[in-house]
């Protein structure tokens, strides 16, 4: 049952071509695009949502409806930083608030390509900064995100640290993007197997992002260059059909490295952040359910 | 607190030398104190034990007190293919039982030097068809096993294949040995920050399993040699502070590349099948748990 809810995932897929098209779509085009697609998921129920700010961005305040446990996972969406808002991660918040009880702030931080590289890093290392002046504990926090999301997980830490600030109790992310310099095997090796992505777009989406900086640094390219010493205990998530798989491999590997606990879970024939297909395919709700765990798992109660 | 336990198990495990010598000891003075070393273990409560028989070997049926969930944990134990017992593994076994409330069948199979190589794989295969020959499903059965009998979860999976078995639901493995030829990486980079094993000690021990076998082979060196295509969802546990991670890193890339679901589950600063200090070390916990939803998760209840 499962291998046939993966291949017919696979093929809904391809039939949108918004990333896999020679001739670019403007980043206008993109973002409703993703936001009609992302729109189409299913939310968890017993969840509520409430406008809110965080570090001065707008944020969506996710909440479980009964007997929240203490904590906040700090999330960050996908969209290639250039797409994407909490709403279109929606599916994916809810499926981690609803399973944990744990609350989530999810981060509308800025997007290339009017707002390039560094501004999105600039935006959760503020909302993780509010967090903590609001006298939540560091332990009481996990860092979760999708995609460009993923990458901020790692990022975001970066930041803080270089900021002197605590790091947080976890990071999970789901198929993150943590390589700008797109030098991963599964580049060539995942080229046509992957239902989204084409190196061309993931290369051309990036250019608004990087803006010209250079992508050999830690902050663009975490996977290659961050020193990960001292990170909190960390959950990457990724399917084999993608062109950024070895973003992840190579995370852990690196991770591993540092002495830092880490767990690198694959799913065979899945795509780009499989775990949005939650209620439809069982791999995305067994995936979460292991996301579910470690975040209880690491966030203090007494947070 | 949790990297104060790291610590201490550390240092109480430099106290026992038996694995480091250079003078060795003879296989009954490691049997005995490997017995000795795991009885110190703790089990959990709420299970009973039996012994029983599987596929013509001596067996400990594992069972949880009240209301068993459908499906069996086929349990292999460690101890370099030639120490050891269902009852050294006890602490492992009962965990895992305790969490899942799914029986265990724990194999006393046969040891070297008196029964080298393939004889334990042979009675494993034999354990293994004895459940499908009385009825249990497949898909309701998973292999766990730790060290060596981390190994035999993936070779086992090997031989039944050979002999047109069906495989199992899951295969769960804690700090698996999968390299007879010694060539990982983490056989220098790990020496000396192994508090339990030197490279010597482990060829030396191999050895007595191997019996002049070529290593080169997929039943004794499978992180190198084996077609893991078509394998069930792997779970593979190993902590950083091991000779033998590198069996692990490499056996989830291979699986990896042959399209299995594979989870590389990796815990900082902790020696070789750190979940036996259950109860005393945090993250010997933490780690059960997620073996055991993994377990779970992939148990057909209708087993």
């Amino acid at each position: 049952m499962s291998r046939e809810q993966r291949a017919a995932i696979d093929a809904l897929l391809r039939r949108s071509d918004d990333f896999r098209s020679d001739t670019p779509p403007s980043v206008h085009d993109l973002r409703d695009g993703f936001a009609a697609l992302m729109a189409q998921m299913r939310v968890a129920p017993g969840i509520r949502t409430t406008d809110t700010t965080a570090g001065g961005r707008p944020a969506l305040l996710v909440e479980p409806d009964a007997g929240p446990r203490p904590g906040t996972i700090l999330y960050f969406h996908g969209g290639a930083f250039a797409l994407g808002s909490p709403q279109t991660a929606l599916s994916l918040t809810a499926a981690l608030v609803a399973r944990t009880g744990i609350r989530s702030v999810s981060v509308d931080y800025r997007l290339a390509p009017e707002h390039p590289f560094p501004a999105g890093i600039d935006d959760t290392v503020a909302a993780y900064r509010s967090l903590l002046d609001a006298g939540h504990a560091p332990e009481s926090i996990v860092f979760a995100g999708d995609s460009a999301g993923g990458g901020l997980t790692v990022t975001t830490c970066l930041r803080a640290r270089e900021a002197g600030l605590p790091l947080p109790a976890a990071i999970v992310a789901f198929s993150p993007g943590l390589d700008a310099t797109r030098s991963g095997a599964s580049m060539t090796t995942k080229d046509g197997i992957d239902p989204i992505f084409t190196r061309q777009a993931l290369v051309r989406t990036g250019q608004l992002y990087t803006a010209g900086a250079d992508p050999h640094q830690p902050l663009l390219s975490p996977a290659l260059y961050a020193d990960l010493t001292g990170f909190p205990p960390m959950l990457v998530q990724v399917g084999t059909n993608e062109l950024l798989l070895d973003d992840s491999t190579r995370v852990a590997a690196r991770a591993r490295d540092a002495g830092v606990d880490v767990i690198l879970d694959v799913t065979a024939d899945v795509p780009h952040v499989f775990q949005s297909f939650t209620g439809v395919l069982d791999e995305a709700d067994r995936a979460l359910d292991r996301a579910a765990l470690f975040v209880t798992q690491h966030v203090d109660a007494a947070g």
